[in-house]
C-alpha cells in the first residue's frame, strides 16, 4: 500500500543531492518521533495504540497507485480521472481555503487550474456549504457559473421538471456577492480596481455568506430566515459584527425584490406583500390548534422524517448510480432528456386517467383548467401538475375542504416523490425545497382529509393546515434543518401561530430522519469525497494525537533559502502542498531546525515572479520591495510554477522570507489529541496547523484533509483514503 | 506605581529561602526577555515602542495602593472596599470562567469567597451577559438569587414602579438551568448525585444559555427570537448542535407556557395565543405599509436611536452617582422607597390634573377607569397608568384611533421616560423592556396622531402601526440588539407583515444610537468594571504584541514540586493567580525550564486536600488515586487553601501533576499579535494562555483581564489599570 498523499521531501538543506538520497533512505534526520515509524510507508502502515480502526477500500487504492504513476510520468497537474466510485475517499481534489488572516496579511493563495465545466447542476447549496466551511470548491463563485445557473434553472422550472428555484437563487446570491466584493470578473477581463482590501479568503467567505442570506431572504420573503439559513449551515465562528452586515444584506434583498414586486403586481410602492416563493398567508384568526393535536404533529414529523429517509436514500444510489456510468457528458445530456420526456408523459397520463373533477367555486384555485371535465367543472390533477410547484403548493395550503380528492393526492405524492427524487442530482439548475414542500403539501393535504373523515368533519382538523405541516415535514426530513426552517415557513406563510407546531414537526422529522441517513445535502458533500468539517470531531477520536494525525515528514523552507530548491519543490507536482514551515538556518544539521514561520505556495511564486532574491548570503535585500497590492492582484488565481522562468544564475541566489512568512502560525504540541486539534482549526478556520515538539521544533504539518479522514462508521472510527480525483 | 495586579513568585526552585530572596531581587533567573524590563515595576513602566497609550486614573492608583497595603497586612481575602468609582479600571475581584476543556478534563477551579448580597437586582441580563463572555459574576446563578429575583420582581411590578418582568425572568431561566444541571443545591445543602458529567464550567455555560433562551421565550411567547438572543448576547463560538439544544429548550418553555394558561384562560388544551408578555396580535388584512413610509420609519428609528442615548446618559450619570453615593444598604432602600413614593404621587397628579376624558366604545380599552370623568367616559390618561406596563402597550397597540388626546401622549411620555430612567439601576429587581416599550409606544402613537392630521387622516397613518414602530425604536435605542429583538418583536405580536419595517427602524436606532453612546447593558457592564470580551480586539491593537500584553514574570511549578512551595504560593493572598504551568524538572537553573502543562489551582487544592503525596525523589505514586469524580465533587466552591491542613512532614514530601495537569495547553508565541491573541482566547474560550519562546519556555501568561484592558478610548487605544475591587 503506497502513502499517496504524503510526499516525502526534507528541504531543510542546501545540496540537491543529499535531498534525492533523502528521498530514497527515508527516516535518517527526519523530524519524526519515537513510536510513530519514517518514511513513505509509515503513515498507512503505522499502529494505532487506541484507537479500533478499520479500513476501507483496498481497490480503489490500486487504482490510486496506477493513477500517482501515471502523474508522476506526466510530470502535470493531475486531471480529473474517471474512477469507480467509493464513498470511503476524501478527494485531494478539493483544496482548502484559507480563514485564517497570516500575521502580515499575506495570505493569498493559489489556485490550481483544472479544466472543468462550471459547477452550475444541482441546487448548490451543498458547493455553498463546502465553501463557507473552508474548501475550495473551483469556479463555485464564477461568473460563468451564474449565468449558466441562471439561464439552467430557467429552463428546468419551466420546462415542468420537479424542481424548484430556491437552491439556483441562494447560489446565485453567493456568486453575485463574491463577484462585487473582488471589485473584477476574471471571465470578463474586467478589473475595477476597487474594494482590492476585499481580495482575500476571508473577506470573501463573509460576502458569501452574505450572499447566500440574501438569496434566502428574496426566495422565500424571508429575511430573518435568510441569515439564520447562512448562520445554521455555513458560519464556524458567530460573530456579531458580521450577523448584523448579513442582516442588513437580507433586509436590502427583501426590500428591493418588494419594491420590483410592486409594480409587477400593478400596485408600485406597496411593500406588504413579500417574497418571491410566496405560499400565501394563513390568517391567525380562524386558525388554532388544540393540545391534543400535538400528537398528531409528533406523528407527522416522524413520517416526514421515514419518507425525507427514503428520499435521501433513493437519491443516495442514484448518485452512485450516476457517478459510476453516467459521467460522460453525453450520457449527462441524454439523462437529462429522459427525465424530461417522462415527467411529461407521465404528467399527461395522469391527467388524462383523473377523473377527479371538482365543481368550480368562489374561492377555488387561481387558475382551473377544465380538460375533460364537464362545464363549471375543473380537473383537480391537471391543476396540480400544470402550474409552478410553488403554486400547487399555495392551493395545497389554501384550497377550501372538498378541492381535493383523497385518491388524487395520493396517487400524486407517489408520483412526485419519484420524480423529484428522480430530478435531484441530474446535471442540471434544480432546488430541492420546492419539490419536497408540494411532495409533502400533498400527503399532508390527504392526512388531514383523512383526519377530517376519522373525526366525522371536526373543526379543528383543517386540511390546509395539515398541508403546511406536511410540508414542512417532508422538507424538514429531507434536508434536516430546524432554526432556520422554522422561521423561513413562519416568514413565508406570514403566520407565527403555527410557528410552534412547524418547529415540532421539523425536530421530529430531523431526530426520526437521522437514525436512518443523512440530510440531503450531507449526503452529496459525502459523495464528492468533500474534506468537509463537521461541527465537532468524532466522538471517539479523543484517543487519537496530532502524532498520529498530521502528515511527515514535512517539507520545510529555510529562512534563507536557495532559489533552485524552492522551484525544484514547487515544480514537483507528487506533492502540491499549499503552506510551507519555515525554519531558522541551523548549523547543526544532525537536529530538526526550530519553527519561525509559515509561507504558502502563493506567496512563494509571487516572490519568485517578482524576483525577490538576494546575491549572496550576507547581503541585505536591495531590490524593489514588494507590497501588499502585489498579492492581492494576482488573487485568487496564481500563476502556476511552470509559468516562471528562473535562469541558472537565479537558482544560485537565496530568498529571505522574513518579511512574507506568517511568523507566528499556530502550533500545537505533538500530543494534543484530535479533539483540540480540531476545535482549534474549526473555530479558527485553519488551513494549516504545525505540529511541533517540546522543543519547537517541526514534527509535522495538519491541514483540512489529515481532520476530515476520521469519521465514525458503522464498525467504529474509520480512517478515509486520500485519492487525487 | 506599585504593580497591584501581577505578583514576583517564581517558585520553580525548592528553596523557600531562594524564593524569598527571589521576590526581593526581581528579574534574576526570571523567564523575561530582552526588550522587556523585569521586576515588580516593569508592568507599568514599561515603553510602549508603538502603540500611542494614555494612562488614566492616577488617584485610584493611589488608593489601590492603599487596598493592597492593607490586604497585605490582613493576610485574608479581600474583601469589597467601597472606592471612588473609575471606569478606567478594570476589577479583579471577577474571575474568568474555564470555557476550554482541558486534555485530562479536570479543569474545575475555585471560588473566591466573597460575602454579597445576592445580585439579584436589575434586570440581570447584564450578568448573564458577562457569565455567557467567561466572566464568573459571583452568585449570579444561585438559588438564593432565583428566590430574591423572583420576589423582588413581583413586589415591583405589581407596586407600580416603572419596571418590566422581562429581564428576571431572563435571568430566572438561567439560575434554573444552571441548577437543574448541576443536580444539586449548595444552598439547600443537597446533593442529587445526577448529572455529575455538568459540573464544570462549559457545560454549565450552555445550560445557562438555553435557560436564557427559554426565558425569553416564556416571557414574549417567542422560542425562536429567545434562541437569537442567547446567541446575539451570549454566544461566540457557534455550535448547530448546541443551538438545536437551546432551540429545543425553548420550545418546550413556551409549550409548558401556553398549557399552563389554557387553563388560567378558562380554554384548557387552546395552544393558540402564546407567551406571557402579550401585545396582541396584529392582524394582517387590513394592515400594509408603502414606500414612502420607508422615509417615516427612518425617521422613527433616528428619533428612536437619539431618545435611546438620552436615556442611556442618563442613566450612566445616574449609575455613577449611585457608585459613588449610595453604596450602603440602607441608602439604598431608602432610594428605592423615594422613587416608589415619587412614581406613586407623581402617578396620582398625572390622573388628578389629567381631563383626557374618552367615550367608552365597544372596541374600547380592557379596564377603563372612570375616576373624574363623566359617566359613559374614562380617563385616558389614568387607564394607562392603572394596568401593568404592558397592558399599556397593548391598548397604545390596538386602541382605536382617538383613544388617545395627544397631550396625554405627549405628558406620558416625558414622565415615564423620567421614571424609567430613574429606576433602572435601582436594587430592585426591574427589567428594562417593557418600560422601554411603552415609552416607545407612546410617542410612536403620538407621531401616528400627528401623521394622520398632517396627511388629513390617509388611511396608511394608522396609530397603532406607528405605536409598534415607536416601541421597537425606544427599545433598539435602548439595548441595541437587533436581529433578536427584529424576531422577538414579530413572534409577540404575531405579525409578519411589520417585520420588514420593525428591521429597519432598529437598524436606525441602533446605528444612531452607537454614535452617542453604547447600548444600555454594555454600560452597567463596563460600569462594573468587568473584564468583558468583546467580539474583537481594538482596531489598532496590531501594534501590540503578546510579550507586551502579558502578565511576566509567571509562577510555575515543576512536575514535581514539594509540598511546601506550593501550599506557601497557593496561601499567598497577594498573588491569587488560578492557573500555573507546569515546567520539566530542569538541572541547568541557569535557563527557564520548558513548558510541559498547565495546572489550575482548584486542581491543585483537591491534590492537597487528598494528599496526592509522594514521600521521595524516586518513588512512584501509590496513594489512593484520584478520580475524576472528586473534582467534581467539589465544584464549583473549592476550599480556600487555609483549610487545608499540611504538617511539617508532608511539606517535605513532593507532589507529582503528571496525570493531573493539562498536558498540551494552547501557546502563543512571544511575538504574536493582539489581535491574534484575542481571536484565539475568544474563539476557544480560554482561561489562561501559555506565551513561549522559540525553545517553547515560559515566558508569559495571557488571562482575560490582560486583553479586557485594552480599549478604545478618545485619544487612541488606552490601557486600563487593574484594581482589587
Amino acid at each position: 500500500m503506497a502513502n499517496i498523499s504524503k510526499k516525502v521531501t526534507w528541504s531543510g538543506r542546501d545540496d540537491e543531492e543529499e535531498q534525492q538520497k533523502r528521498l530514497q533512505e527515508p527516516g535518517e534526520g527526519t523530524p519524526l518521533l519515537n513510536g510513530s515509524t519514517s518514511g513513505p510507508e509509515s503513515r498507512h502502515g503505522r499502529q494505532f495504540p487506541h484507537a479500533n480502526f478499520f479500513r476501507i477500500g483496498q481497490l480503489s487504492t490500486v487504482n490510486l497507485d496506477d493513477d500517482i504513476q501515471e502523474l508522476e510520468a506526466e510530470k502535470s497537474p493531475p486531471s480529473p480521472k474517471e474512477i469507480p466510485h467509493n464513498e470511503k475517499l476524501l478527494s485531494l481534489k478539493y483544496e482548502s481555503l484559507d480563514y485564517d488572516n497570516s500575521e502580515n496579511l499575506l495570505f493569498l493563495e493559489e489556485e490550481r487550474r483544472i479544466n472543468r465545466t462550471p459547477i452550475a447542476a444541482g441546487s448548490g447549496i451543498p458547493q455553498i456549504k463546502c465553501f463557507l466551511n473552508g474548501v475550495k470548491i473551483p469556479h463555485v463563485v464564477r461568473l460563468k457559473t451564474l449565468v449558466v445557473k441562471v439561464c439552467g434553472v430557467i429552463l428546468s422550472v419551466a420546462g415542468g421538471l420537479a424542481v424548484g428555484k430556491e437552491g439556483p437563487m441562494i447560489h446565485s446570491g453567493s456568486v453575485i456577492a463574491a463577484g462585487i466584493s473582488q471589485g473584477r470578473s476574471t471571465s470578463l477581463k474586467k478589473d475595477f480596481k476597487i474594494f482590492e482590501y476585499f481580495r482575500r479568503d476571508t473577506e470573501k467567505r463573509d460576502f458569501v455568506s452574505a450572499g447566500a442570506a440574501a438569496g434566502v431572504s428574496a426566495a422565500f420573503g424571508a429575511p430573518v430566515g435568510g441569515v439564520l439559513f447562512s448562520l445554521e449551515e455555513g458560519a464556524s465562528f458567530w460573530n456579531q459584527l458580521l450577523t448584523w452586515r448579513i442582516f442588513f444584506a437580507s433586509m436590502i434583498s427583501t426590500f428591493t425584490l418588494n419594491f420590483v414586486l410592486s409594480f409587477y403586481k400593478n400596485k408600485p410602492g406597496d411593500l406588504s406583500n413579500p417574497g418571491l416563493i410566496n405560499f400565501g398567508r394563513f390568517d391567525t384568526k380562524e386558525n388554532g390548534y388544540n393540545i391534543y393535536e400535538i400528537f398528531i404533529f409528533i406523528c407527522m414529523g416522524a413520517i416526514g422524517g421515514i419518507l425525507g429517509a427514503v428520499f435521501n436514500a433513493a437519491n443516495y444510489w442514484l448518485t452512485i448510480f450516476r457517478i459510476r456510468y453516467i459521467h460522460r457528458r453525453y450520457l449527462q445530456v441524454i439523462e437529462a432528456m429522459l427525465v424530461a420526456a417522462v415527467t411529461a408523459t407521465i404528467a399527461f397520463i395522469m391527467i388524462y386517467y383523473s377523473n377527479d373533477c371538482q365543481p368550480l367555486q368562489e374561492n377555488s384555485i387561481e387558475y382551473p383548467l377544465q380538460l375533460f371535465c364537464a362545464d363549471g367543472q375543473y380537473n383537480s390533477m391537471a391543476s396540480t401538475f400544470f402550474t409552478t410547484p410553488e403554486r400547487s403548493v399555495r392551493s395545497l395550503f389554501h384550497d377550501p375542504a372538498g378541492s381535493f380528492d383523497p385518491q388524487t393526492l395520493g396517487l400524486f405524492t407517489l408520483v412526485y416523490f419519484i420524480l423529484a427524487c428522480w430530478t435531484y442530482g441530474l446535471t442540471v439548475s434544480a432546488g430541492v425545497f420546492i419539490p419536497s414542500l408540494l411532495i409533502g403539501a400533498a400527503w399532508g393535504r390527504l392526512f388531514g382529509i383523512l383526519l377530517q373523515l376519522a373525526s366525522n368533519g371536526a373543526n379543528w382538523a383543517d386540511p390546509g393546515k395539515y398541508a403546511l405541516l406536511g410540508a414542512a415535514a417532508q422538507l424538514g426530513g429531507i434536508v434536516r434543518m430546524t432554526l432556520s426552517l422554522t422561521v423561513i415557513i413562519v416568514e413565508a406563510t406570514g403566520n407565527v401561530t403555527y410557528g410552534f407546531p412547524v418547529m415540532l414537526v421539523l425536530m421530529t422529522a430531523k431526530i426520526v430522519g437521522d437514525c436512518f441517513i443523512e440530510g440531503l445535502y450531507d449526503i452529496h458533500i459525502k459523495l464528492q469525497s468533500v474534506p468537509f468539517l463537521h461541527w465537532e470531531a468524532p466522538v471517539t477520536s479523543h484517543s487519537l494525537i496530532s502524532r498520529e494525525v498530521m502528515s511527515a515528514p514535512v517539507t520545510c523552507i529555510k529562512r534563507r533559502e536557495k532559489v533552485g530548491v524552492i522551484v525544484d519543490f514547487l515544480s514537483d507536482t507528487s506533492s502540491n502542498h499549499n503552506g510551507f514551515p519555515v525554519v531558522e538556518n541551523n548549523s547543526d544539521t544532525t537536529q530538526p531546525p526550530r519553527l519561525c514561520g509559515l509561507i504558502l505556495r502563493s506567496q512563494l511564486i509571487v516572490l519568485l515572479k517578482h524576483k525577490v532574491f538576494v546575491e549572496r548570503e550576507n547581503m541585505s535585500l536591495t531590490q524593489r520591495r514588494l507590497k501588499l497590492k502585489d498579492f492581492r492582484d494576482a488573487y485568487p488565481r496564481f500563476p502556476p510554477i511552470q509559468s516562471i522562468h528562473v535562469s541558472q544564475d537565479e537558482r544560485e541566489c537565496l530568498m529571505d522570507m522574513t518579511e512574507f512568512m506568517n511568523p507566528t502560525p499556530y502550533t500545537v504540541p505533538q500530543d494534543a489529541s484530535l479533539p483540540r486539534l480540531f476545535k482549534l482549526f474549526r473555530a479558527l478556520g485553519l488551513r494549516h496547523l504545525v505540529v511541533v515538539d517540546g522543543h519547537n521544533r517541526v514534527v509535522g504539518l495538519v491541514t483540512r484533509k489529515d481532520l476530515a479522514r476520521y469519521r465514525i462508521g458503522r464498525e467504529g472510527l474509520e480512517e478515509l483514503y486520500l485519492a487525487q480525483t
